[in-house]
């Protein structure tokens, strides 16, 4: 098939969205056979079935690298009481807070897990995403961290999109390890990862670097046994302080380093040597009201690729649009257009270590996104307003 | 026709959201007949067809009480020109800023206006709104804000909602009349507006008081010519500075002082002495990167009304979700969910001088929005997620 009068962001380094004004794609078996300008397109490939899309814009489809999409219950109870001004105490008197999500967790079946994923897993297709990361990380004990991932990997099959798992065992203390995250990482969390690594649950491994979570030496723990697993890293880091997560990630070679607020130039220098991601979540940084920003200029100048993610979680982020991650990445972190762009396509590839999506090539999948808009920036510009006009995933619609 | 087993968030004032847990709703010739708890349905109301709904939450239809849906072009460009570090002078020089706006939209014919606006009205629809206001005031000369009112009013023709127009011709000084807002006010505005009134395209009018557009003294002939007029005035006030005009607003017996950010507790007064309601604008807020917050605390102890709308414009708030609009509502001005979905419905009514819509009585029109929830305050936790089930516009899906 040749998708013809098409403007395309290619997203291919070099020119502004890599794009080609008057262009063409041609698909081939699932993959990007030929892209370029109409002008420069070979005679055979002219022989093709042919769509005219009318000057419609063309980008890789969307890729959210970091989701939390897997989980029960919801926590606008606890939203709506901390409005009301209820004090942390209060809160978690009523039974709210993370702890709240993990008995939810705990509480539903793997069909539960899925059937309420799934909604949230739509918004993001509707929006033209074909790949999507879902962390475990609310289950805390080694059956439901189990039951999250085998959820996890049931959405790849439940609908047109490729799941890409992180077992975030190191996310959380749960209350019977209260004061004992060590033995919580050597009773349930490396033990849990073994299991999940056995069964072909886990493409990556996942922690929580912070004073309210994990410590470094705890994580690197963890960033241990993965190795010898073979399964590559990534760390939540610097959100909320700065522990030295993103350095001990890069040191570790991890895919990427989240959230990454408390970042500094030094950090930034060593992510940037390891080619470690920043995947910036600016869902979380709305929600909590936070005031630090990631450093943005640092990690241009210093060329750490940037993804955005929407951080899809119940209670710092129950967000599921990448297109506002996008709109708020530029908003809030004054990312450009381009690379709120790149963030949800390239470098989100990148921070899922898939060199076979994320930018619009030969040879590269033919997962593509068709927009009712004439130039990219408008895909970051407005907010709430969904210009999708269809998503080709392997070139399939 | 009776819908059953319900929970209906009927936003009548007395518990917490009007709640009825377990709640009916019968309907007749597009009005609500009934409404209360399913235990005491009437007798005579239980031989209407039934619809079970499941438990699904009914809430009244939403209703955005400030847009500038109508417009000619997008300022994705001037977005992406900021974002790579332009000057205010950079963008000015480059075409951007209101005076684009303006150009694109004297450029535009009535048929473009409608058309390029209808895709940002369906994606309000797509949230289960029914009632939309939509103000001219990018054209700026006579015949470009007749066309932006009669384009306004073919909406309501072309879908099925209710249209509430605003004469906001005191919205910028255009250049032909730079440092002469006065002749403008004069030989423009006051003519456009007895124009737009003999055309019956006028349902109130609107000013922008503020530094960079009119002074109270200017906005005061409008609002008299709109008395005499006999059209409700509403104002663009205390946004970026307080100049008086909210209280100026309530002077008036205006339906509405809109952003009020810089809104003082005396001003608070005023306008709850009048009746005016305090509409807020986050989208605004949100993209402008505003640190001042409307005095939200004080619009509640005065007990001022307070509706939340989009601002739908393409400057400052290129939004079009009310879901979105409640959910900043919430985490930027510290609304309680409550108070944010009363904003885009009870109080978004009073904001249009609408007694009929807005609450779930018998009486008022059958504008009703089902959605897939459990709880109220869901609508407002969710960032980016549309959980509508159905919307009902006087009674018909
Ligand atoms: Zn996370
Ligand atoms: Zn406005």
């Amino acid at each position: 098939m040749l998708l013809r009068n098409a403007t395309i962001a290619t997203m291919v380094v070099g020119r502004p969205f890599g794009l080609i004004p008057n262009g063409a794609v041609s698909l081939e078996d699932g993959r990007i056979a030929w892209v370029g300008a109409e002008e420069d397109l070979p005679d055979a490939l002219r022989e093709l079935p042919q769509r005219d899309l009318g000057g419609r814009l063309v980008t890789p489809a969307l890729i959210d690298c970091h989701t939390h999409v897997v989980h029960g219950g919801n926590r606008a109870a606890e939203f709506e009481l901390r409005l009301r001004g209820a004090s942390y105490e209060e809160v978690a008197r009523a039974g709210g807070g993370i702890v709240s999500t993990v008995r939810a967790t705990r509480a539903a079946s793997e069909d539960d897990l899925v059937a309420t994923a799934l909604p949230r897993v739509d918004a993001l297709i509707a929006e033209g995403l074909t790949t999507i990361e879902i962390k475990s990380g609310y289950g805390l004990d080694i059956d439901t961290e189990l039951r999250m991932l085998r959820a996890a990997r049931r959405i790849a099959a439940a609908r047109p999109i490729r799941v890409r798992t992180s077992f975030l065992g190191a996310h959380a203390v749960p209350g019977d390890f209260d004061g004992n995250a060590d033995d919580y990482i050597d009773q349930i969390c490396i033990p849990a990862l073994r299991a999940a690594h056995a069964e072909g649950l886990a493409d990556a491994v996942d922690g929580f670097c912070e004073g309210i979570a994990f410590s470094p030496e705890q994580i690197e723990r963890v960033f241990r046994s993965a190795r010898e697993l073979g399964l590559p890293p990534k760390l939540h880091a610097e959100q909320l302080s700065n522990l030295g997560g993103a350095r001990l990630a890069a040191r570790y070679g991890a895919l990427s380093a989240d959230h990454v607020e408390y970042t500094t130039e030094a950090d930034a220098k060593a992510m940037a040597d390891a080619g470690t991601v920043a995947v910036l979540l600016p869902g979380a940084f709305y929600t909590l009201r936070e005031s630090r920003h990631p450093p943005v200029a640092a990690f241009r100048d210093h060329g750490v690729p940037m993804a955005l993610a929407t951080d899809c979680n119940p209670g710092s982020s129950p967000m599921t649009s990448l297109l506002l991650a996008m709109n708020m990445g530029c908003t809030l972190f004054r990312m450009t257009a381009e690379e709120a762009l790149a963030g949800v396509t390239r470098e989100a590839a990148r921070a899922l270590g898939l060199p076979d999506c994320g930018q619009i090539r030969a040879g590269l999948r033919a997962d593509l996104a068709i927009w009712d808009v004439a130039q990219p920036a408008e895909l970051a510009y407005r907010i709430g307003f969904n210009p999708l006009a269809e998503r080709l995933f392997a070139g399939a619609s």
